[in-house]
C-alpha cells in the first residue's frame, strides 16, 4: 500500500492528485516554487511532512523540470519518480540528460483537466473515470510501474499503457489538433461587425468553447509536440486547400462533409467504450423554481436514470424547453407517465 | 391579423412554422412534392384547405425554388410571398429569374434548426427567442414586410433586418465556417487508431459535435454562399499555414492562441445580450434515481433558479458528479443550505 508520496508543483494537477490520495490516508507533501501556492495546496490537503517518500510527482510543466530533477534525486534517493505532462518523448528526453535512471522514472499522463488552473481549483474526484496513461520505457523498473499503477486505481482512474511517441502521436490528434482549430476558428471572428455575432447558434459556440484555454500552457504543450502536430496539421491545412479549390463542384462539398460525419462517428462515447444511443425526451414547462424538481420526483418515482439533461430558457417567456437523454426504454415509459399526468411532453427523438 | 398561409414544403422548417401558427388559429395549407411527407406535416399541424392565401412561405430548398416560384404565383396571385433560405442573395437572384414581382417577396431566415429533419422532427417552439433575419430588397413593398414581421413575432422570435449580402457574409462566419471547421477536424479521426480515439476528451467532442450533420444539407448551403465563405476559408487557410510556419516559436503559437481567446471572447451570450457570468456549483451524488429530484426540491425551496446544469457519470463508481449553473447570489445561497443538510457540495466555481 501507497504510504506517502512528495508532490512537486502545487497546481491543479498535483493538488488534485494530493487530494484524492489524502482521502485514502496517504500522507502528502507539497511542494512549489511559488510559496503562497505550495501554502494554499498545503492547507487544501492537510499536508504532511515527508521524509523518504515511495513515489516523487513532478506535476509541473515539463519546461521547468529541468530545474528541480538532480535536486529532488539528490534529495530523495530511495523514491520512485513520476510525471504527468502532455508530451512524453519531450519528458522523457529531459530525463536522460539528468541523473535520475530512467529505472526509477514512469512518464504518465493523466487525461483531465480543467479550462481553469491553479490549487483553488483542484478536485479530489478529477480523475474519477478519466484514463491515466503511463508510457514506460524499456529500462523501466517492474516494481516503479506496479507503484505507478497503485496510485492510478487509488485516485478512481482508469490505467492505458501506450509507447510514448504512440502517445505523443494520440494526443497531437485527439487533443492538440482540436485546440488548434477552435483557436483558428475563433480567430475570424476578431473582425467580425457585432451585430453579426448575434446571429451565433450552439454551433459555433460548441465549435470554438476550448479556444478560450490558457495561452502559457496550450504554448507550452504546442511547441512540445511540434512535430506530430505539424505532420498532422499539414494534412488539414491541405485538405483545406482542396476543399476551397472545389468549392464549385457540390459533389466535392458534399464529400468533404461526409467524410467529416465518418470521422466524428468514431469517437468513443463518453465514459470510453462505444457510442451509446440515448433517446432524447423534450418537455416544455413552466420557467419557474420547482418545475425541474417535480419532474425528477417523478422519474424517481417510476425509477428512470436521467443519463444527461440540457434546458433551454426562453427570455421574455414563461416556458423553458429541457430535454433529457435516457435510455429508450426509460424515454418511453417516462414519457407515458408523464404524459398521463398532464406534463407537455414532445415526440421522443434519437440521436447518438 | 394574419390567417392564412400556404406553406409550400413540408420539411422541419415548414411544418414547424405552421405548428407555430395553428396553435394560433391562423389556417394553414401544407405542400409538398412529396405526398407522403404532405400527408404527414398535414395531419401533424391540422392543416386546413386554404384559398387566396394571405401569405405563402417558400420553405423548400433554394435549388428547387425556380420548380415552383412561377405556378405559385400564378395560383395565388394576391399573395405575399417569403421564403427561409439560408443563403439570401442566390434566393434573390431567383425570384428575379421568376414572373414573381420583388415588390411582392420578404426574403427571410430564421436562425433555428436541428441536426434531425422532417415533419416529424418539427416543433411548435422552434422559432422562440430565436433571431430571425429579414433582408428585404429596395423594391419590397413595405406591407409585405409588415405581414411577414407579423408572422414572425406570432412565432415567438425576435425579428432582425440585414442587407442580403450583409447577412451571407455574417452567416459564412458565425454558421459555414464553423461548419466546415468541424467537418475538417473531424476527417483528421478517419485515420486514427482506435485505441488512440479512447483518449478523446470534451474538447475534441465539442470541437466536431456538428461534423454530424446532414451533407446534402450542408453542400447546398455551402455551395450557395461559396463565395463569401472562400474568403474566409482563404483567410483560415493562411493563419493556419503562418502557424505551421511557427511551431518553433513559443511565442508565435501564444499569440496563436491567444488571438482565437479574443475571437471567441466577442459571440455574445446564450439568448442574444451579453454573455453573461454563472457561478458553477459542483455537487457530488449517489447515481441513483431521486438525487438529482431531491436536490431541485432543495433549490425550488429556497426560490434558487438553475441556468444549466451538467451530469458526469463515473461508471463503476456509485456517484456522479453534478454541476449546477447558477446567479451569484444563487449559488452562494444554494451552496450554505446544501451543504447545512449534509450534501457533498464543492466550492463555486466562476465561469462564462
Amino acid at each position: 500500500m501507497l504510504k506517502s508520496v512528495r508532490v512537486v508543483g502545487s497546481g491543479l494537477i498535483g493538488t488534485s492528485i494530493a487530494l484524492a490520495l489524502g482521502a485514502r490516508g496517504v500522507a502528502c507533501q507539497m511542494i512549489d516554487s511559488n510559496p503562497v501556492a505550495q501554502e494554499l495546496a498545503h492547507d487544501l490537503v492537510s499536508g504532511s511532512q515527508v521524509f523518504d517518500p515511495e513515489l516523487v510527482i513532478f506535476a509541473l510543466p515539463t519546461s521547468q523540470l529541468s530545474l528541480v530533477i538532480d535536486d529532488e534525486f539528490e534529495l530523495n534517493p530511495n523514491s520512485i519518480f513520476m510525471d504527468v505532462g502532455s508530451v512524453k518523448t519531450e519528458v522523457i528526453r529531459e530525463v536522460e540528460k539528468s541523473t535520475l535512471p530512467l529505472s526509477r522514472f514512469v512518464p504518465t499522463h493523466p487525461m483531465a483537466g480543467r479550462e481553469i488552473g491553479g490549487p483553488h481549483s483542484a478536485r479530489g474526484d478529477l480523475f474519477a473515470a478519466r484514463t491515466w496513461v503511463i508510457t514506460p520505457t524499456s529500462e523501466c523498473d517492474p516494481m516503479a510501474i506496479a507503484l505507478v499503477s497503485e496510485l492510478i486505481e487509488a485516485v478512481g482512474a482508469e490505467l492505458m499503457i501506450l509507447a510514448a511517441d504512440d502517445h505523443d502521436r494520440a494526443v497531437a490528434t485527439v487533443s492538440h489538433l482540436p485546440q488548434i482549430t477552435a483557436s483558428l476558428l475563433a480567430q475570424s471572428l476578431l473582425t467580425t461587425p457585432e451585430d453579426w455575432l448575434e446571429l451565433s447558434g450552439a454551433g459555433l459556440r460548441d465549435t470554438v468553447r476550448i479556444a478560450s484555454s490558457d495561452a502559457a500552457l496550450w504554448s507550452e504543450i504546442i511547441y512540445s509536440n511540434r512535430e506530430e502536430i505539424s505532420l498532422r496539421a499539414k494534412q488539414m491545412h491541405s485538405e483545406l486547400g482542396q476543399l476551397i479549390d472545389g468549392l464549385e463542384d457540390k459533389e466535392e462539398i458534399t464529400r468533404f462533409i461526409e467524410r467529416g460525419r465518418d470521422g466524428r462517428s468514431r469517437i468513443p462515447g463518453k465514459h470510453g467504450g462505444r457510442a451509446r444511443e440515448y433517446s432524447n425526451l423534450p418537455i416544455v414547462i413552466d420557467d419557474k423554481p420547482g418545475q425541474l424538481g417535480a419532474i425528477f420526483n417523478e422519474c424517481a418515482k417510476i425509477s428512470v436514470n436521467v443519463e444527461d439533461l440540457s434546458i433551454e430558457h426562453s427570455p421574455g417567456q414563461l416556458s423553458a424547453l429541457i430535454t433529457l437523454a435516457l435510455s429508450e426504454s426509460d424515454a418511453i415509459a417516462l414519457s407515458a407517465h408523464l404524459s398521463a399526468i398532464g406534463w407537455n411532453v414532445h415526440p421522443i427523438l434519437k440521436t447518438k
